[in-house]
């Protein structure tokens, strides 16, 4: 009468501190890393059979144990090793996503957190290799160079058109490559065209920024960005007597506005399933 | 060289309380409507051309005007109200989820949030209209009856088999159906299913669960659960001269087990939009 | 040229479950233990000299044994335990914070979370025992029967005089007293009173609600509450051809109005260390 | 029976975001501003009466237009001009709170968020006017030069001794003095002294930290600092046949040890208000 659909299953967030200790000055790498496992998984959800449930505990003490045997490398790279290693058996596909977050040297041996500010990978291994790279956290603002009008106006609708105005953002960003693409041009490439960017709608200016990093990164077959709209009202101060010639916001929280899209290169393959949702609900 | 690929746009929770004061007893609902809009949007994206783009703004107007004019109803009904609203011209689909937080009366006036666990409906509508209903926040352990033993052990296993152990999960769920499911009917399924079953995986649990909430309530096709595996390990007390039969524990809080799945009715329609990314990053 | 001053140090957040099995239907506890101990501490300060520092390992395993050895009780009880026991040598205070959340039982293994509002404990030991009891997370709202208006308009007021409004917080509170007063005949009295209260300000609702627990409980010297004005604005609904009377809210986040307040039993002792900063900083 | 004890109230968390559009380049501030108000308050509590309660949303509205009226300054300056403000009639202490993150310059008119570390001011008005400066949110970490040995050993003891282990911190601090302490001196010498440091002890390394603020900071008089102890646990790979020379760590959540302190100039005078809680509870 049912069936089991969709399904993954893994160790989540595992939270590794990597130190390379060979020289004077010591790396140090901090790295959130999360497993997710599927393949021919009926036994275990009709029977509870765990003979093909490799323990998450096993991935995560994997994921340790790599961090010392192999290295960690780029976490593209960290992650394809560990993806490839999980396959085997009933497990068909892993998909590994790591978070990094960066450090700033102080010394040979201190660090201090540079910002909370992720660096993405995700990588998918079944019969092929997919490999997403990205960011979440990279907070921008502009003061000017942003306008917004001519959109419809309805019964509802009550919003000033305006010729200038702040836009801020939050930008979460996943472009697919085949594992050579550039993080660091691609970072470049969103943080200079949203700075350049002269904006008649964040859609524009998303649009904007996946376009150059496509531009910027010919490994880069699609990008995906999720742009919330971080609304700073401009204050009315005319019951003070005031003007306010966009000097002085209210940074509100929320509701905000949430734009999303895509840019896809001309004749891009497939993306397999690198956008299937993770996690699943 | 370039082309947009999959976007949608919308204002994002917009925190709405209803009051309904008609009679001596005050009625209060809680609800975020989180909107998004999607069709033939290239012009904005492309050209900055404003003129398909209903501005998020004025969805947060529509929000608070329906819930005057129209009521709130179920989440469900004041999620397709709106859908359906904002379809037209440029907007060929509309998303609308609904999160609702409970209150339990005090008196005529005043309440408690009994919880923050949230109701949850999801609405698209297109040319047909697609539900799905679930929670989030929905926290459950159960102190035995679940073990966990039979996994395979390789170079990187060092969990034991155990034949008793806590099991404890955050429940996520959705189920989609034509709209005339009943909440309280799925919410009391998961639960009980929860307390009654015995457990050799959290896998099998989920599955239960999931097959409990299809038996209760024909007209779901499908349910997604995600339940983050809350770990709670047994403290060694033994260097301190103490047994422990799996008295006290540790709850840890990362990393965590992640299970997803998801159970189909056989024959079940095809799913159209609802399990599409949202947000898309 | 400089010295140590105010100090404390500890482990923090513990996370303690303890489950008692003796009958057929289990007992389940989930506590968050904090604690904090100071003394003459100066040589660990100056010279790193740790012959006087309890790791806080050492504090975690205590909990952990305790709730073994002593089993829980009330949070007073085993705050008052873990204090005790942390004073002898350099360690002339110790100060323990319990903080609880109640789980409501599905059956006789099996129970979900009812809320995540927290009761608090807290027990400082010195040459005396210094008791807190209290909680967090009460959010409770009321939909008319509070007004605000004679306040005073300066050159920057442009708030409306209102003579019904909504009003809605959520209650941190702390009581102290002798280590005898009842947590639910004070959790009662403050929802009793929130609930009958007729509001001329969220400062009169405080005193009233402090009062109350005087009243309830004899044994309650003091009692300190956070109350946030959680601000719901009534939503301009006049552009869309629409009333709203007190209907349509929008719930808003920040900023918020936060008023504090104490209640003091006529001829109460002075409170001792207990409201000494935790943290420090 | 009862009587009004310590109390304070205001509208917490304005999020002012202030832009200096003078030049071709623009400034940016981004602010979150905390405003508590005490006085002769009986009658508001007591009675309702409200004629002496400058409502929150006009003190926000000061922030706003202060920000216009008079610009933002330094963080100390800001809060300094608008406690004094709110002092007279009734009120007679003010205190204003000041959260600023920073930005880094993209272009004229770009930014991005460089951290989401906050530089922090408190200023107390009353018949004086008392300053606090200090930071939170700074990460920091350093590989190797912290030891912990030495400490007592009791019953509830297992923590190992070692000569090397991965010391990591996030420091919160306040140093009060007369408003002319350089906030970067401060930020640069606490950084330096924590990279510098060999550490016995957490506690240690917290002293020395204090000391060296005092040190570079003539007008600073006492420095409160919160360190938590963020414990990176090396992982045991002895299991997969892999050594572990501090190389690999699990970096947990919770519990943490706090470690708290303060280190005070001989002959500093008294810090009047300034460490009085905020909030309250």
């Amino acid at each position: 009468m049912a069936r089991l659909g969709s399904n993954q299953y893994g160790k989540a967030e595992t939270h590794l501190v990597r130190v390379v200790r060979d020289g004077a000055a010591h790396e140090l790498r901090d790295l959130l890393v999360s497993v997710a496992l599927s393949g021919e998984l009926e036994a275990v959800h009709l029977d509870g059979d765990n003979s093909a449930v490799l323990a998450t505990d096993t991935q995560k003490n994997t994921v340790y144990a790599f961090a010392k045997e192999h290295g960690v490398g780029t976490p593209e790279q960290f992650g394809a090793l560990l993806a490839r290693h999980f396959l085997g058996g009933a497990i068909t596909r892993a998909r590994v996503e790591v978070r990094e977050v960066g450090w700033t040297r102080l010394s040979d041996h201190a660090f201090a957190q540079g910002s909370r500010e992720e660096r993405i990978a995700v990588v998918v291994a079944d019969e092929s290799q997919w490999f997403a790279s990205g960011l979440s956290g990279l907070v921008v603002l502009k003061t000017t160079d942003s306008e917004f009008h001519g959109f419809p106006r309805d019964r509802y609708t009550t919003l000033a058109e305006t010729r200038d105005r702040v836009l801020a953002t939050e930008v979460s960003a996943r472009w697919r490559h085949d594992g050579t693409a550039s993080f660091e041009d691609a970072r470049r490439a969103l943080l200079e065209c949203f700075a350049a960017h002269h904006s008649l709608s964040l859609q524009q200016t998303l649009y904007a920024m996946g376009s150059a990093v496509l531009e910027a990164c010919p490994a880069v077959q699609e990008i995906r960005l999720s742009m919330p709209n971080k609304h700073h009202f401009v204050v009315d101060l005319t019951p003070f007597g005031l003007s306010n010639e966009n000097e002085v916001f209210h940074a509100d929280d929320r509701p905000y506005g949430l734009i999303e899209g895509a840019v896809v290169r001309d004749g891009a393959p497939d993306a397999g399933p690198l956008w299937d949702p993770y996690p699943l609900v």
